[in-house]
């Protein structure tokens, strides 16, 4: 019987000194409890998203260090542990000291030696490279180092031998997308049985969260179990990360699998916990009660990851105080909600900051929600600033040196929506932000964010997008969820989820004529999200092919009926099509570039998730013969 | 005898249709000139730096149709070119279609094949994952390739062999980073000689330009062919590409090498040109007269790849007029003499914003700045909004519902600075430059940038950040190339050169007094060059180290006895350091996320190039003993 803690740890990125500390204090608890293991998640010690820090020697030699006492402390317990590991003497491909990502086992003080295997740490073997993760800038994979001693991968895939009461076990270790092989063409699981035995997998990582990826994690994972009849521990860390430009949370659910793939523990999600559980290799766990995994694909998840990335990152920056502006549209709306439980309402500003085109409804819509929300409140208005603006570009002459002549800038109407718009942000909040002593929001959701469809340095300023991942239908739910299972009355007003979204920054744009944003949010949401959410991203080709097929709506998964309710003729599609299209990749990116750090929490999200390079748009061969075939015969 | 054309053409990213049309036209060129070959860089069709386009299906397929219009155009000619190839049968690691980096060698309106070989195509060994490049997110490596077959990487680099004129060829083929293998393990130049024997090494590139990097390239890739004793073309492209947030030049530098390792000939950089060059792989190239290769370490070199870069940008966004923010200063200088000569100063309009902290003298050379360069020109203060702006921050009462009690915001000097700020560059710039038809460029540099001595939404927004590569000491000596070499008349007024730097936003920042910024470049400069700059980046650990060792000013570069004449005592030595370090990871890096693209000229620029996670600062535990030991010694 081994008595295991699984030490689901909040790890600080970059902060070697706090999570030794904290994982001492956990092997402190455990040791007291009797456990005979602890398991500490993935670079338990650096934290796993720290960008290029592993070129500072200094933090790598760090690391090193604060191992070693997390070594020491390895006294009357088995501790299992992710650091970055160092082969000073060999080089990355980087030409830098080798670094490998590693999971450590130490007993007695000391690590646990294998003669058969170059190092006493096992290496990470499949490095992911897709979306956030850049796991082969910085570390050399067993894969490599296979091909450098030329062997298998598999053959260096050895299961760890520790002895707990006099009794040897033999641990499966492997580092989160090990477990992850579908992909690839080693299988570190399959490797490790056929050079078991193997009494027990235990699974180290740091893997961010994603709508729904834990309910695929149970598959994948449990049926790794059950097929090697063999259980499995998954210890995952909670918190907060970011590359910059993305910022992740991190949810644990670390899960104890039997060896029939049952699960019969979990860790709760989103939360640090020392949990235990008694573990008898010889029947598999099959002793346990099975327990129902929590489903983390539903409204409920997608607000307590946000809540808690918001919480997270907030700590980070050290920030204890927001102002955001109420425009008493719905984005704000839900902003202004989920900052509230957060900070509480006194110390979440709301400011109203309406120009002559905002309505009467949506002025008081803005203080409804204030006094709902009980946060403070205050209303300034731009209409005297912008028009000092509009009269000193306009009215100034400029002078050209070569001829002497003067002439004066033509401000357009559009022009005017942009100035009104950075009015607000770059002029007001930013100011008020500071002497407030807090930041402002970001309040520009994701199908605004694909094409640009905000005001850079204006709505699309801010400290943190934090609805920057969710489509325009995903803000609304989070409305009706906080409405009615957060603060259980309707603290964001039923007329602002009810209005005609709309920026109302022109006459064409006025709510109580019904009128509003150019997305038409039930058709395009659905067509966006495939050009950067679908595993193989949708373009103008695909879209075509599938209107022309007819199964668009199906492929786009939006309602049945809208695609030719929108537009009666092929012509009127393809125009719509392209001017998003050329949106998404012109000034929608552009934008990007300059946004805020995007929260993530969709499978592909804005950032370093999804790299883009300011290359203007694209329509490919297949395409335009596509687009001539459809216009010469409607 | 083998003619030979280098087609060192500008490649647009993400352009298959204009790369296709222009190497069908080169290939024209080429067979009319009776080359017996044709070289085309690295990724001609699709470019290089395209983000995650890879993962549109629709778009590699029109990647491969257009490499079928290349290779069905090989008539009379052997084509060498680099494409993205896919075996839409296997999986790359990320699970979607695999995709590899290739070089294809097409003659006879196909293929050539190599039936040791499972395609015929060759692919890349070395994937860089360093900087800018993120080669393994997308493609399999030839590397991993060998691990599926079980076979040595060595024994899969085989040399291609064509037949000219009734005789056979032995081409050497490797692609870009295959031949930089000094920090790997596999050597592709030493396995294509075992395998061999080969005639000719051809090395096709898309390797960005880095200050002094050709010079390194010519000293390895010379080495090559002396070591081997067989002549190496390198061809690689210009043009312009980018990450979203670094862009970067491709200055081409095509260039032949002999078999000596001599130089016989080379493309001028950052023009395309399709070169000839006669080589007889049985004399190796020695019939040639040797030339000397330019040196690529120079101003001259970092102006051209500056103002190229620009060119190109400004192509790529289609923006033909830029508005910049003219204060008196040497940055906004410096980046006014750019744009005027790329786009002719009447596409330039410099903007002077005074507060009533500008001097006369600043406003002058403003003035004095425009007539020199004949740049259209206008003044308009701020001081009006500005007030304007802290009266509607300060007066308005904030209203908190749960007490219905009212307070005021309290405006600081230092919020004052950033008000101006934002005032200019987002209330301002933005609208002018929309009414002008342009966009307005950012001035800042990569000190300023470093520890975010700017304005985020002020100084730092731009559509791009010109000078964030240069140092301020490089932005002096740009501003005295421009003057001396370029325009050949003091265009950038010698008192701009003079006077101290200063943001002039407040009386402590008089420049009539001396008063100027906080940072003193002459050391801070190279202070934080070594942050991120150096190989194994700095971080206080290796600065206190060096401090105390007395080797400071000789690793940092800085001159001599500065240090000891700024800080006097240890004590403000260190409190200087952490200063400015906990910038550089705080309130500096919350500004870069936000920053415009970066134009890349030095080793290591800010974005996408130097990869940063906002997690605040962080001393090592080695450099808090170091400190408290010297701290309690002196």
């Amino acid at each position: 019987m081994l008595k295991i803690a699984l030490g689901q740890m909040d790890v600080i990125p970059g902060r070697p000194d706090l999570n030794t500390k904290k994982m001492l204090d956990m092997i402190h608890q455990a040791r007291t409890q009797q456990a005979d293991i602890i398991v500490f998640p993935e670079m338990a010690i650096p934290g796993y998203l720290i960008g290029d820090m592993w070129e500072q020697q200094s933090f790598i030699r760090d690391c090193e260090a604060f191992g070693q006492d997390i070594i020491a402390a390895a006294a009357g317990i088995c501790v299992i542990f992710g650091n970055v590991a160092v082969d000073w003497e060999k080089r990355g491909d980087d030409g830098r000291p080798r670094k490998y990502n590693a999971c450590f086992v130490a007993q007695n003080g000391k690590l646990v030696p294998d003669h058969r295997f170059p190092y006493p740490f096992r290496i990470k073997t499949l490095h992911p490279n897709y979306r956030e993760f850049d796991d082969t800038r910085h570390f050399y994979s067993l894969r490599k180092l296979a091909l450098d001693l030329k062997q298998d991968t598999e053959s260096l895939l050895l299961p760890v031998t520790i002895k707990v009461s006099g009794k040897e076990y033999h641990l499966g270790c492997i580092i989160c997308e090990d477990g992850w092989n579908d992909d690839y063409t080693v299988d570190p699981i399959a490797a490790l049985a056929a050079n078991g035995p193997v009494d027990l997998y235990i699974n180290i990582s740091s893997s961010p969260f994603t709508l729904g990826k834990n309910n695929k994690r149970n598959r994948v994972f449990s049926s790794q179990a059950r097929d090697t009849a063999t259980p499995l521990i998954y210890v995952n860390t909670v918190g907060g990360q970011n590359n910059g430009k993305t910022v992740y949370t991190f949810d644990g659910f670390s899960t104890v699998y039997n060896c029939a793939g049952e699960i019969i523990t979990y860790c709760p999600p989103f939360r640090e916990k020392l949990e235990y559980i008694e573990l008898d290799p010889e029947n598999g766990g099959l002793n346990h009660i099975p327990v129902a995994a929590a489903d983390d694909n539903n409204i409920s998840s997608m607000y307590q990851a946000i809540s808690y990335g918001i919480n997270k990152f907030l700590s980070t920056i050290n920030m204890k105080k927001v102002v955001i502006g109420a425009s008493g549209g719905i984005d704000s709306a839900v902003s202004a909600a989920l900052y509230a439980k957060i900070l509480g309402p006194e110390n979440v500003l709301l400011v109203n900051m309406p120009s002559k085109y905002n309505s009467q409804t949506t002025k008081d819509l803005a203080a409804q929600l204030a006094a709902n929300l009980r946060c403070l409140y205050t209303v300034i208005p731009i209409q005297e600033a912008v028009d000092l603006t509009i009269s000193q570009i306009s009215q100034t002459a400029v002078v050209c040196p070569a001829n002497k002549k003067t002439h004066h800038l033509n401000i357009t109407p559009f022009i005017t929506e942009n100035i009104q718009a950075r009015d607000r942000s770059s002029r007001l909040l930013a100011g008020i932000a500071a002497t407030f002593g807090g930041g402002f929001t970001c309040n520009a959701n994701k199908s605004e964010l694909t094409v640009g469809y905000s005001t850079l340095y204006g709505d699309q300023a801010g400290f943190l997008a934090t609805l920057a991942d969710l489509w325009k239908h995903q803000v609304y739910q989070l409305a009706g969820y906080l409405n009615s299972c957060i603060y259980e009355e309707e603290v964001i007003p039923q007329a602002t989820i009810d209005i005609v979204p709309s920026a109302e920054l022109s006459p064409d744009q006025a709510v109580d004529e019904g009128k509003g944003d150019p997305i038409i949010y039930p058709y395009h949401d659905y067509l966006f999200r495939s050009f950067i959410e679908y595993w193989h991203k949708a373009t103008p080709e695909d879209i075509l092919t599938w209107y022309q097929e007819g199964s668009l709506e199906e492929k786009l998964g939006c309602e049945a009926g809208i695609v030719s309710r929108l537009f009666p003729s092929p012509k009127e599609f393809i125009t719509d099509l392209e001017r998003w299209w050329n949106l998404y990749a012109g000034m929608g990116l552009a934008k990007r570039i300059q946004s805020p750090p995007v929260l993530a929490v969709s499978r592909r999200a804005y950032g370093f998730d999804h790299r883009e390079a300011q290359n203007g748009s694209y329509y490919t061969r297949a395409y335009n013969n596509l687009k001539a075939k459809i216009l010469s015969t409607c």
